[in-house]
């Protein structure tokens, strides 16, 4: 695991890097698994080493709408696992056969409830990317409504 | 300041309590009157008290969309201030005159690093209310998406 890749473990130093390799496992991926599903109990936090995978959520029964597609090992999700109420928020699909870094999301919280620096960094570069990920989803929204705007003007 | 209302104080103690009611201080707000602006320098995070306040976005020069309507005291924003890199994600304005709890981002950061528990417990929070806006925007683009739809299919 490159670990300058995962946003979630930045300012954590090498010893404290060790603790989070010690609580996580490589698993395999295959095209088309579903890793997860929206609103499911969110028992791991993940981060891509190899292959691409998907977040998506549904809009009607049969639609689904893509967010965002993660290709870059060390892209990391899952990560709705450590805040309440600690249920996925999308749905994760691989798209292309890899390898994950998997990380039991009860491990994980109690490292941060025992190393206290481990959890405090870990929630500030939650707040930091989940902040960024409301930004650019507002901008969807304004796109949404610029279109909806020039449909009603012509 | 009534700390129950504000969630980004939640779990603080009194003692942690006094120390952010001592960064802050009251200021009142007049009818229209701009608090802050999208993309600036954040320099404050603000409680309501009294009266009620706008976030809004700009989607063109003349059109402003609106996020959400603050007129429960205890309602926090300019939170963006907290986290890198430090601007106001929205805009804020008073839509009924009254009264906010002032907090300079430049104190509240600095006590933060000096009481670590207290930064620990308000990124916490934040993480945890940037999640439940991201959900909500989310949301907002579906139905976005839902009237696309059906607007393609009819």
């Amino acid at each position: 695991m490159d670990s300058s890749f995962a946003y979630l473990f930045q300012g954590l130093d090498e010893s404290q890097m060790e603790k989070i390799r010690a609580i996580g496992k490589e698993v395999a991926m295959t095209q088309g698994q579903q890793i997860f599903r929206e609103g499911q109990e969110a028992n791991g936090v993940y981060i891509l080493r190899q292959g691409s995978a998907e977040l998506l959520t549904v809009i009607e029964r049969e639609i689904e709408l893509p967010i965002s597609i993660l290709r870059d090992p060390g892209d990391t999700f899952g990560t709705s696992a450590l805040v309440p109420p600690y249920r996925y928020s999308l749905s994760a699909r691989c798209v292309e056969e890899g390898k994950l870094f998997s990380m039991e999301t009860k491990a994980l919280r109690r490292l941060a409830a025992e190393d206290h620096d481990i959890g405090c960094k870990i929630m500030t570069n939650l707040a930091a990317h989940f902040l960024e990920r409301l930004k650019e989803t507002r901008q969807e929204v304004k796109i949404h409504f610029k279109t909806l705007l020039m449909t009603t003007r012509s």
